[in-house]
This record gives structure tokens, sequence and C-alpha cells, in this order.
């Protein structure tokens, strides 16, 4: 959480007041990055990409440690946005419903719902209430390209102001 | 599958006819339990909690039985509809209409659908045709705080009496 | 990608000139092969089965080598679509919308989106535009029945001609 006041300033202008900035959205030729059935958008699993390149390689609870799996989960949670963003016309009509958070975890680790609030927290953050979301975090035992973690979301286009 | 009489008895009077009761929502501050979207209702991930306690730790093939296993799979199928009858208002008006169970395995266990089994006779069980469910049963390293097992539905409320 | 036209055939026709026929639909007494929900059939998880045998068994980076992969991936989104076109009328009527593909994996395999890519390529060979879909892979510890790949799909029936 942050000090940014939700109520009275937009998503795109909190985004900008954290520093942040909506990636690229990486496009793939053997799949879409969305696809939309009655009011749900379906955002296809995304990795802690920035500027074309993966953040990070590995497995938490190995080598790769919790504070960053958590800067992970936000840039993969930042790159879903992106797509949301890109389906439902701008970052301010985002509505996030689920989100299922995929943390690469040895058998011992326990702390996957630590790496998914900080995803949790940037959509809160960022999108007030329209960013609270149902959501499952789970430990797998890899994920493409040896990234530590993948994120997956349903959204939809707000209906409010 | 059990003695009760499904076609006229109400899920609220098979629930208690099974000596169970449907537990407490927990609350996280992080994201929602549900969210709803059309006529969906997303549930988060449920774990095998009873009374703010975690019923087991550990992984399937490892340090956790079949039978355990199963036992906190209906657990964590119960917090799930105890989420649910919160969503659509009681018990017996839920629907249940698709299923994900995360069992965290070794990679020899090849089980998860007797874990999984569990879970689905309870919601059939209780809900009788309102539970039949598209299920998908996977085999995870590992979940939060190490539970052997993780529950996340989508649910509907039921439109007939 | 194959030299079949995709503009001027039909799904089913198109499997045909593939030398392929949507498999027997397997039926389980504990749970449905597929839940509809407005527009939305939930296709529950599915192996790569065929004439009632598991084609495989085994690990990713272990045990099964990436072609083997690819080609139950492809077995297993055949029989996902079997249960959609079940679901919807027919393999001509069926949209698919999101794929979830999951990979038996070692900790060090990556390329559980190159697995899923064989199952992304026949979807879309075979129902063209119908085909695309949003697609998240990921490297889990073990499947049911030690099963090297289990895909899960949300469809759902097409409105265009």
């Amino acid at each position: 959480m942050t000090d940014i006041d939700v109520s009275s300033s937009s998503p795109t202008e909190r985004l900008h007041a954290l520093g942040l900035e909506l990636p690229a959205v990486r496009e793939s030729t053997k799949y879409e990055n969305h696809r939309t059935l009655d009011s749900s958008v379906y955002v296809a699993g995304q990795l802690p990409y920035s500027d074309g390149r993966l953040l990070g390689k590995g497995v938490l609870g190995r080598n790769v440690g919790l504070e960053t799996g958590r800067g992970l989960a936000r840039h993969a949670a930042l790159n879903a946005l992106a797509v949301a963003a890109d389906a439902v016309g701008g970052l301010d009509r985002v509505r996030i419903v689920q989100m299922l958070v995929f943390v690469a975890s040895t058998p011992e680790f326990g702390d996957q719902s630590k790496v998914a609030d900080a995803a949790s927290a940037l959509l809160v953050d960022l999108l007030g209430e329209n960013g609270r979301h149902a959501r499952t975090a789970i430990g797998v035992s890899s994920l493409p390209l040896n990234s530590p973690v993948e994120i997956q979301m349903v959204c939809t286009s707000r209906t409010e102001a």
C-alpha cells in the first residue's frame, strides 16, 4: 500500500506517481494475449519481462529470495495489466476479477502468498476497488524459460465512472 | 457417496446429516474471497483450514498419506462452499461449475484424482445435480503455508427451485 | 502449421486431412467433462489418452523428451476438443477461448511453452481464427496417473458461420 490517494486520481495518474509505465505488450505467434467471452477478458499467462528481457530465473526457496520474487510478481502483474488495458481500451477502464499466481517453488517453500501479495497490492494501489480480485497462489516445479513467477488474470471493462 | 436422499432434502439438511457445518469464511486484507462477473462467481483458492488452524502440512507421496489428503481436500472444498454460499445467498442456492484441485505432490505421486474425488463426492453428496462440476486435478511442488491441498472454484447461483 | 487451406474447408475436413479423428470422450463417475455457464463451456482437464490407454508417463526434463511431450500435448488437446465438440454440437461449432497447459517438469525444465505450442498449433490448424486462444503454460511436479501433460480449456459455441 502507498500514500497515493486512490479516490481522487485515475489509475494512470497513480501508475505515473509510482514511477511506473505500462510495458509494451509482447505478442506471440502461437496464441493470443487475450480473448474475450461475454464480459470476461481472459489474459494469457504473463512472465516478468521488461524491455524484452526476462528479469529473473530460478526457483523460490532455492536461488530466488522472497523480495526478489515479490518484485518479479509485480512486474508480471504489470505486464498482465498492460494486456488488460489493451483489451478494454485503457488502464482506467480495467477491472480485475481473478488472478492466478504461479510461483516456481521448492517442495519446502510455503510463502507463495507473500509473493502474490506484492502483485495484489499493485492492483489495488493502481485500480482501487476495481483492482480487488479473487486470488489463487500456488507453487509449481518450474515455469517457461525458468521464470520464477507467472501471472494469469480474468478481468473485465469497468462499468462505473 | 452416502445414504442421504438427495432428492427430498436440502443441501443444508444434508450438510447437517453428514455432521458438518459451513465453516466461517476467512477474510484476507490482500484479496477478495470471491468476485462475480456475469453469472460467474470466482472463488479464491481455499486451504484446509478449520477453526483458524491449517489441518495439515506436507506433500503427498512423501509425508502425507492418501486418506489424509482426501480428508484435507474435503475440508478445502467445504471452505470453498462456505465462500460460495456467502456469495450467492446461502448453500441451498449454490451451483458448482468448475473445480481446480491442487495437490502438493512428489514427482512420483500419481493419485491426484483420488484426492480430488473426495472433494467432488462431497459436492455431489451435498448439492446433488447442482454439485456436478468440470474438474482439473494437478500435482504441484508446494502450496501456501505448506498446505497439502488447495481448491479453487467457479460457481453460480442456481436458477431452479 | 500445415498446408491445409483454412479458409475453404471445415474443421472436420481439416481434421480428416490431418489423418485424425475426434477420440471418444471418456466419462468419469466423479465429475463432468464439461459444464456450461452463460456462453462459457468449461472443459475438464484432459490427459493424453487414446483408445482407453494413457499414451505416456513421466516428467519432462527427466524421462520424457520434448518431441514426445509435444505429441502428448496434441493428444490431450484433441481429447479436449472432443469434449468441446460434444458440448456445443460438433467440432465445426467450437471456438476456443482459453487453454491451460500443465506439463510435468523437473525444476530445471523451461520449455513448457514449446510443449504447449504443439497443442496451440493443432487448435489453429483445425479451427482457424476460432482456434486462437489465450494461453498459460506451467510446469508442475506431477499429474494424475503420472501423465506428462494435462490440458484444460474454456471454449464457446461459435456464432459466425
